[in-house]
């Protein structure tokens, strides 16, 4: 047992799969659930995933807290949590971003920023809600946590055992870092697909083009059927970072299609087999 | 029996899986192979994709020849076999482009151009060679067949009926709109994933970014592990379309950094919602 009560504040697919796992590992005694929308808190329950539905005093009587919610949420969800914090709880976070939410928690948690780790588990699905849930969704995936200068090392200490024990691989890395290298590999692909079908759809005669669209446009889409709130919300709160790694997108963009415009043979041949060699390198780095 | 003797130019994923599934289907006796590469024939053979390896002259003599190979060497092949091509031979390919392989089959062929029924799978991999064949890669998949005013009806039957004993839906347009479709949804894709990974390669920190990258990175880029000199090929054969599509992207990529820029929150939503909207009513019409 790591910690006897945790409590988690959205119970969907990543605060949902995140208890099944550390009921699994026999990590936790009892999971609590807290949010505004009872509907889903019984659809939880009901999943097993919670043991019960409790108000915001009671959530912070537990000994840890996850919030995972839309980053937009944080600061608001930490204010109303913050007043009733029992001595010791610790909090965590799952956002895909995070130099807004240690932002965010350093302004609603005051003194009690010392006890908020803030994370990011690298796994996901275009689906999300509770029954989305998995007990294997964190298995072998990497869980990025960021602790500052004032983080407590046993609340680090507690946060890192918990996700082990769901799995994961803890890796730590700057706030700062964390996003810009997010905007990169998760986020602007997820406005270039949004873009690309959404330009398609734009279209008086989209639907032949959907007609005859494929595998290929299946796997490169695949992003764009997330959640359009969650990415919102993403896209705001990483905008500096984004708006770098859209330039340079776009660039790169521009370089290709003059490259196509000239019929330069040769240079069309060394961006792609440069392109397949980083990524053929790449998929084999990976379980 | 659809054809007695069939013969493959380009003993890869695409012409041994068609030879797999016409051998299954009892669709053909014999399946001659034919290239300027004895070694790949040898392993074609080895496989059981062809039955004998032949020259250019034999090949001629075969009922039905199918090209599948990068379109770049169209024109080069069909001249080649031209001078061997027996009274009745029925010529086709398997060219992810259109309007240049019916350009090329006007050149080379002349008056046997009225025997070549141009045709495009739509299935792949990036995965290539003859041992990337399967018996199963047509089931269920669409072919786009593209017959001019002057193709023979009963050439035009021999390929639809060759392409449904291997398990594929037929489809005919006109090679103009073929190509500008196939630009919209997987030859930009394409480009899209190539262009997205290369930026990331070149940079000197590319290792810290790949590092972190993970499943929604791995399903967009997949298709840049796609043939580097294939994808040249396409490319180049479909320039014009393909430019076209270019710029509605890169354009539509603008309107967004436009929005992030502006922390736009409800046309983010909006062109995700459109998108996602789309994207799923697409996945739900397919099988």
């Amino acid at each position: 047992m790591i910690v006897d009560t945790l409590a988690i504040v959205g119970t969907g697919l990543i605060g949902g799969s995140f208890s099944l796992a550390l009921k699994k590992a026999g990590a936790v005694r009892e999971v609590l659930g807290v949010g505004r929308n009872p509907a889903r808190l019984t659809v939880a329950r009901e999943l097993g995933l919670i043991d019960r539905a409790v108000d915001w005093s009671e959530a912070g009587q537990a000994d840890c807290i996850l919030l995972a919610l839309p980053v937009g949420e944080t600061e608001a969800v930490l204010k109303q949590l913050a007043p009733h914090l029992k001595a010791g709880a610790i909090v965590t976070d799952a956002g895909s971003t995070k130099v807004n939410v240690v932002a965010a928690a350093r302004a609603a948690l005051g003194a009690r920023f010392a006890d908020f780790v803030p994370g990011h588990p690298i796994a996901g699905s275009e689906r999300s809600g509770p029954g989305a849930a998995r007990v294997d969704l964190y298995q072998g995936k990497k869980v990025v946590l960021t602790p500052q200068a004032g983080t407590r090392a046993e609340a680090f200490a507690t946060v890192r055992a918990l996700w082990e024990a769901a799995g994961a691989q803890v890796e730590t890395l700057e706030p700062e870092l964390h996003d810009r290298v997010f905007a990169a590999v998760s986020h602007l692909p997820h406005l270039a697909a949004f873009a690309l079908v959404d330009e398609l759809a734009q279209r008086a005669d989209g639907d032949t083009f959907f007609r005859f669209a494929a595998s290929g446009f299946r796997d490169f889409t695949r992003i764009a059927g997330s959640s359009p709130e969650m990415w919102r919300d993403i896209t705001l709160a990483n905008r500096e970072a984004l708006l770098i790694e859209l330039d340079a997108y776009i660039a790169a963009l521009q370089v290709l299609r003059g490259v196509v415009s000239a019929e330069d043979a040769e240079a069309l041949l060394a961006i792609f087999s440069r392109a397949r060699e980083a990524r053929n390198n790449w998929a084999h780095t990976k379980p």
